[in-house]
């Protein structure tokens, strides 16, 4: 690529050099000596400020009109100098000699051709997500979309620094080891003949031979890899066929797994804290322009937020302790909708109460009891609780959940049993018990969740491109 | 993690220091005065040598036995001081003075478990394969994995250093847009109940309301963000439902998709160049010790051939002169399986011959006919090739396919009848050449081939922790 980019041109030191700039047009203002045309190009939230100087005359019949032309949305070639702005806001602008239209984007049906959906004016979140295929050429979306790039580039790097492997888990999965949700089915059996058959269907005709399902979760083969390579994470999708039409749900979502051998829960604790004040701060220094839009105009305070998480000790709180907190808020006058008791599951309004009210910032609750946790966590010896930990956050709740995992064969196995699953389907997972155990430990991070935390977006279908949900895979 | 791992330990200076090892054991010589222990914890290649010195005597009863029941794949910590290496080929060891047994693997049938499988001899790749939860302990599958994590991190590396955005584009799809290959269906209808039913399913029943599957590529949807962002790429999973049982393919593979909008097909070609360049200069200068395992014991010359795809420029030469030089090359007594001629897919066998014989280096083909081409290719003035490309490597042929899309709404609108399909299918994809159209090229990499390339390993299936294939979809 030789071209500048919008983002590179506006770092470059004015000094009336040539340039070239290639974007969309987003405004357009025509007085009487000057046009000033703002071209974007989605590489920053800024465009930048291209000026046809009229010096009291005319730009010439070709020019003039190519510029009445011009409208939102079309593309366009400027050439000229870069000079220094004297506009605020702006350091510099181009002092425009050269105009391209390469492509149209009519302000008015044309042609059989409807106007461009996107004229200068707000649209609603739900307009736009009924044309996600051009809602990254808004302010919102571009700003959504290069946080979530910058973002996803800073998962990568936290885990490669510090001496992770990136492993990818399988898609498509035999097995439901995890039992952490619906399953989406995948097969290429003929449906149509399938329901005209009267017969339940022959799974070893289907592609691989037995029912095969969409992963929740990468996490039980990262552990196969982390008793091999000692550190991995996973970056992929994941996915979940429940009918929950949210806010916070999608069935389609990318996750974030780190592994790490020879961790025990306080490393895993440590890992997490690290990860959420790297990534924070990555976003307040490599996207402060996208983040000051999103404090200004989506949610007010998120800077501040994200500073505090970044700044502040996360406070380590046991699920006994904290659960005495909450029957002492209880005590004092706090109204909960869910009455909290030892031994439930905590609740938004339970956990937001404990990082907002409580230790007022980031906090991490650990050794849960048995009965609400997955059976892979490692047993206390109170064989009560297990060396699970969820990670909290002011404004959101739980933003990470993770776990010590069993690292003893004896006792995953009698925990298998207890939860009436057989051992004899878990063999390879038990076999990392069987070969050079080692105490190990990993966490869980939803990649959109965590987009939504940086941004302010509320519903999370406004931070991922194309959404899946219940009846919605369009595009 | 506190605690260092043995990449890191092996390049600390050696200074008697404490130091702490933990991994698996993967050899042990016991010698009259000394005993030497190998423990590899995957961070790198090499493991550290453990050397426990008796000095004459013994090392006390409890340390000896310790010391005698450790086998192959036992996880261990070791304590001892970092010292200078007497033997050739490790520039520190361990003067190793504590030993604790973590987790056993047993060498022989114990208490109902079975040996370890991997005891230390050779295994064969077939029967690693069924034990593909345990086999990146092997030196093959661990050397695979680090260079498969590397050059993952590099392909963000790469396109993040140049602008491009990362995009997740979605997996599951209800638009069989590009009709690339057989696709997988996604469903949550209950099987055995449309079986028994006698009725076609009713699709406004299934999860996302309508026929739903695993995405092929996810190229048109890059191109609505390379309309709004100019430069973005993808790096995720596709699928194909073919059954094809070879050594190149796999249902579910990776694949890497950049997408840059203001770009013709030279800027779409340089890009590529630099991507294999930037790709194999770090495999050689980051995995260079897992490189010179594959080049030893995998594939001879793999170093070379790397360095030389690094070093040679990329020649382009056109689909129709590519055919005179086969022609030329038949003339000459070449004898191909597939005789070649214009209006034909380049085969393998052709293509290696013109990386190989003709150019002896890199080589970009490009204008392919439009019939054997994708619709969405940009049509050249001829009306019969299209601005497409391919570029071939030595010893594999086609390991990166592109083009320059087509912008003109006129042209693709024709181009899509003319295939036989509806306009009206495609109606968000053509909404880019209604709106601000620009030029734009892209091209798709396969990450799997990609590190076969690298890594020199026959069998796709051995580059990817878990392949999925006909009949497979294990762990």
């Amino acid at each position: 690529m030789t071209n500048l980019l919008v983002k590179e041109l506006l770092a470059l030191p004015p000094e009336s050099q040539d340039v070239t700039v290639r974007g969309w047009v987003r405004t357009k203002r025509d007085l009487k000596n000057l046009v000033f045309v703002e071209v974007n190009d989605g590489s920053a939230f800024d465009g930048i400020q291209c000026t046809f100087d009229r010096g009291g005359g005319s730009l010439g019949a070709a020019l003039e009109t190519s510029l009445s032309a011009l409208s939102t949305g079309a593309s366009v070639e400027v050439r000229g100098a870069l000079v220094p702005s004297p506009a605020s806001g702006q350091a510099v602008e181009v002092a425009a000699t050269v105009l391209t239209l390469i492509g149209d984007a009519p302000a008015e049906n044309t042609d059989g051709i409807p106007a461009y959906p996107l004229q200068k004016k707000r649209h609603s979140l739900e307009f736009l997500r009924e044309i996600a295929h051009l809602r990254a050429r808004t302010n919102t979306f571009g700003a959504v979309a290069r946080v979530r790039s910058r973002l996803g580039f800073a998962v990568h790097q936290f885990f490669q620094e510090r001496g992770f492997q990136y492993l990818n888990t399988p898609i498509i999965t035999a097995s439901d080891a995890e039992g952490a949700g619906a399953m989406f089915q995948v097969t290429t059996l003929d449906l149509d003949a399938l329901g005209r058959s009267g017969k339940v269907p022959d799974y070893g005709k289907d592609f691989f031979g037995k029912r095969s399902y969409l992963t929740v979760s990468g996490q039980l083969e990262a552990e196969t890899y982390a008793a091999a390579l000692s550190r991995v994470y996973t970056f992929g999708p994941t996915f979940r066929a429940e009918n929950s039409n949210t806010t916070r749900h999608l069935a389609e979502f990318w996750m974030i797994e780190p592994e790490a051998a020879f961790a025990e829960l306080e490393d895993n604790m440590a890992l997490a804290e690290d990860f959420l004040k790297y990534i924070f701060k990555t976003a307040l220094s490599d996207c402060s322009a996208d983040l000051a839009f999103f404090d200004a105009h989506v949610e007010k305070g998120i800077i501040d937020t994200l500073r505090s998480v970044v700044d502040l000790p996360f406070v380590h709180m046991s699920y006994t302790d904290a659960m005495t907190e909450l029957e002492r808020a209880i005590k004092a006058g706090t109204a909960f909708e869910f009455k909290p008791y030892w031994g439930c599951d905590l609740q938004s309004e339970h956990e937001k109460y404990l990082t907002e009210k409580v230790v007022k910032g980031p906090l991490i609750v650990t050794d849960y009891p048995k009965e609400i946790k997955a059976f892979y966590m490692k047993m206390n010896d109170d064989n009560k609780t297990v060396r699970a930990m969820d990670v909290l956050v002011p404004r959101l709740g739980e933003i990470i959940g993770g776990s010590q995992r069993e690292d003893s064969l004896a006792r995953l196995e009698a925990r298998i049993r207890e939860m009436g699953m057989n051992p004899a389907d878990y063999g390879w997972y038990l076999d990392l018990r069987r070969y050079g155990t080692v105490p190990h430990s990993g966490f869980g991070v939803g990649f959109e969740r965590l987009i939504q935390y940086v941004t302010g977006m509320a519903n999370i279908r406004d931070v991922i491109p194309y959404p899946r949900a219940v009846g919605q895979a369009e595009f």
